[in-house]
């Protein structure tokens, strides 16, 4: 037995759970926690032909519409096997479009090869597509190229700028504010960065809104043990599937800049809007068209995705960030931390290009690409009001409107004895309806203890990708599951 | 004016250079540091019309193939246009075994499709792959698929390791020991961290080679201030391009074993070895060779690239990341923080499985593909030499054989007054040398300061990528200048 100068024990492994990085440790990522292991358990048991009282998992836990039946769209995966195999730009099947769109990305890569690095903010030439999209989507507010950084999926970038916030130490350190219930990869961003997470709530009862009056409470209880610096807002939401009203960004722009807080606004979800009435207003147009008393003052950091909207690209981790207002020197050290990883994937960044600068009507894709992109959104817009009209017919469940995104976040009134029971099993009562809900229908859903919700109430997370026919299935199977279980626990 | 509840003032920007995250501040990145912006600056004023010494802009800084000419490898690129537009599966101008392996690929994705997210660990069937072919290179020894994790490059694997290891606070704070030269990423991520980094010197005398006896040294001082916990060795070397003997091997291994410290094996240049009685030798196949009392013990994680080698593909972010003798407890941990990133690319992927899952002799592919694989390996070592041998050359310049990987990290005399001069102006001596060179040449080099070298030493890293006839004006060009900026200082 030997023990280190310091007093460490050197016999055993280096590491170990007792050893190992407590904010790793603390963290949690319940939309591919133990759930979700399950289900790719119980996926193998059917393979290897174990009976199950279902003959297919069915995972509505992550937006991942690919794996749900999503089909690609054509011009985006024409345009990328031109890129990875220029050869093809000889080839006559391609259309003219997509060979502009492709030669165009190669002549911006190193050696005219997606296998180059790119510049560690990405593209310049993608860049300046993204910012021309910005700005006509925002009805002509100008969109700095220099301000966009392409990214890793919005998950990497969001990271990054909130690796960027946190300092400080004690009462001092750095707090975010973020939604209840939230997409978990902030409270995990947030554990491993050890930063202060701030909890505010989204009002179920109005439709998952968000107040202002709530982010005023939430601040105010922060400030006596933390330093609050960013304020979070997912819109459209996730996993509430909410869309925020104009209204309601300019009241969350006034506050953030009365109390001096940066925002980072996740908008990964913009084209997803399905309600009636509703709209997407980003955050960046609300801000400028507040004057310039809040454009010049407030920084502002939003961020977008190839992975959602219409594309459901999640695998090529494509995505962006436009910052304002950033401190240029900060912006310097972002630059400096962005190039340590040298570049997103080009792959990702090409796909990203063909979102930004979709086919126009002259060109010979547009009417195939506008076809596509509609079928799936309008395909998305009956599934959403479908959920919702399904789950408020079966009682004991109940459900807002999905505005928007993917989600629906129901909320299911458990029995008393079935919370007894997961108490005593040290497991959250949703986790255990869900657990169950998996092990007899074979559907994979998220528990809502895994986002956060209210003490005392419980909720799921179900996508609403998979294909229509499916959906209705995979609806009436966790209808009369509730039932049976609501009768079991009674 | 006013100010916050903790005293923390609400004017002004709320990021700022002062209040930001020190880590991010301190951590820095030569190969992308303030002579490649000064490059693409001077790249864009040429293709504005400004005049300059020269016409063209070399990078020479970054391990980049494909931006230097270097032909993507057919069947990389032919199997990755069939997976992103499976149409083309029915086109008769791809061969069968492209074909089947976009196959066995969409059919290991959800939906068939690159565009779905993969397991966090990376697909199944590619790891598999991965795992054989580790197997094979180590003459047999086995792999296994659960001990691998597909990553963004090898720097997000690595990465990703070091975050698990730190811990601790003030003297119980981890150390990593890391060479000097080294490549930045080590010490970025360590400042990333707040961990201790804790360096060893390689023996430029020696070929770079690495001694126990300076191990022991390094290990020895770093005790009484920090808690060493790893050792990251690169095999061959980046910048210093040396490749570790057998026996080197043994030496550390037993080091690591006997200091109770964790192996970080970079060896993402495995095939990159040019020198006569050069091979490369895998920490695991060593490890494994030296028996039980070793291979039961020592935890060892290795890491591997689609980035280097004969492929060259940077751009794509493909890796993986062995892990061997990793606490069962702490695999879960890890696995849980990959998942929070969802998944490395999944072209990314792709590319990895055709290079862990290359042509057969018996497939249509293999001779092309051998082809232009033993092509640009046959002209790197061709360039290795070239380089070697012009550097010695050239009075004031002394220069180790590039054994491997594709890097030169020739020494350079500089005269007293340069360095005078330099320190008068707040900068490295090699930085105002390479500053010069590049404004006077176009030559992008990175100075040895930023890989770290001993005391009063001064180096530059080159790639030896550029083609063979560029690379001999390079090397003529950089001959030239030192012998100039030799007599402007004397």
């Amino acid at each position: 037995m030997s023990s280190g100068v310091n007093g460490v024990s050197r016999v055993g492994r280096v590491l170990t759970l007792d050893n190992m990085n407590p904010n790793v440790k603390r963290l949690e990522y319940a939309v591919r926690g133990p759930i979700v292991q399950r289900a790719v358990q119980l996926e193998k048991e059917l393979k290897e032909g174990v009976k199950k009282p279902f003959t297919e998992v069915i995972k509505a836990n992550i937006g991942d519409a690919h794996a749900m039946g999503q089909k690609p769209i054509t011009f985006l995966r024409q345009v990328l096997a031109l890129c990875a195999y220029p050869d093809l730009l000889e080839d006559n099947r391609f259309p003219e479009d997509a060979k502009q769109r492709a030669q165009r990305i190669l002549q911006a890569c190193g050696g005219n090869s997606l296998g180059a690095y790119s510049a560690s903010q990405g593209i310049e030439c993608i860049r300046q597509d993204a910012a021309r999209y910005i700005q006509k989507r925002d009805g002509g507010i100008p969109s700095n190229p220099d301000n966009i950084y392409l990214s890793t999926g919005a998950s990497d970038a969001i990271v990054t700028m909130l690796k960027l916030l946190v300092a400080g130490e004690g009462r001092e350190r750095t707090g975010v504010m973020i939604s209840v219930p939230q997409y978990p990869l902030y409270s995990a961003a947030l554990a491993d960065l050890a930063a202060v997470q701030i909890n505010y709530y989204l009002d179920e009862d109005k439709c998952w809104g968000l107040d202002v009056t709530e982010l005023r409470r939430s601040l105010a209880a922060a400030r006596q043990h933390c330093n609050p610096r960013a304020l979070c807002i997912i819109n459209p939401g996730n996993p509430t599937g909410q869309v925020q009203s104009r209204q309601c960004i300019e009241d969350v722009i006034r506050f953030a800049k009365e109390e001096h807080l940066f925002l980072m606004a996740d908008e990964v979800y913009q084209d997803n809007i399905y309600a009636e009435g509703c709209a997407f207003h980003s955050f960046k147009k609300v801000l400028f068209e507040m004057g310039p008393e809040y454009s010049d003052a407030v920084e502002l950091a939003s961020f977008h995705s190839t992975s959602k909207c219409y594309m459901g690209e999640c695998g090529f981790r494509g995505g962006y960030m436009e910052v304002i207002n950033l401190d240029p020197e900060v912006k310097v050290q972002l630059t400096k931390l962005v190039s340590v990883r040298l570049c997103p994937p080009v792959s990702g960044q090409a796909l990203l290009d063909l979102v930004v600068n979709p086919p126009q009507p002259e060109e010979p894709s547009y009417e195939t690409f506008m076809k596509e992109r509609n079928a799936v959104l309008a395909d998305l817009k009956a599934k959403a009001q479908l959920t919702e009209q399904y789950f408020n017919a079966v009682p004991g469940i109940t459900c807002n409107p999905v505005q928007g995104a993917m989600y629906t976040f129901p909320r299911v009134t458990l029995p008393q004895k079935a919370i007894e029971l997961a108490k005593k099993e040290g497991q959250a009562p949703d986790m255990l309806y869900c657990m169950k809900l998996l092990e007899e229908t074979g559907i994979c859903l998220v528990p809502g203890s895994g986002f956060g919700q209210r003490e005392g109430t419980y909720h799921f997370r179900m996508t609403i990708l998979p294909p229509a026919e499916k959906l209705k299935v995979v609806l009436e199977k966790i209808g009369k599951f509730h039932q049976q279980f609501t009768q079991e626990f009674s």
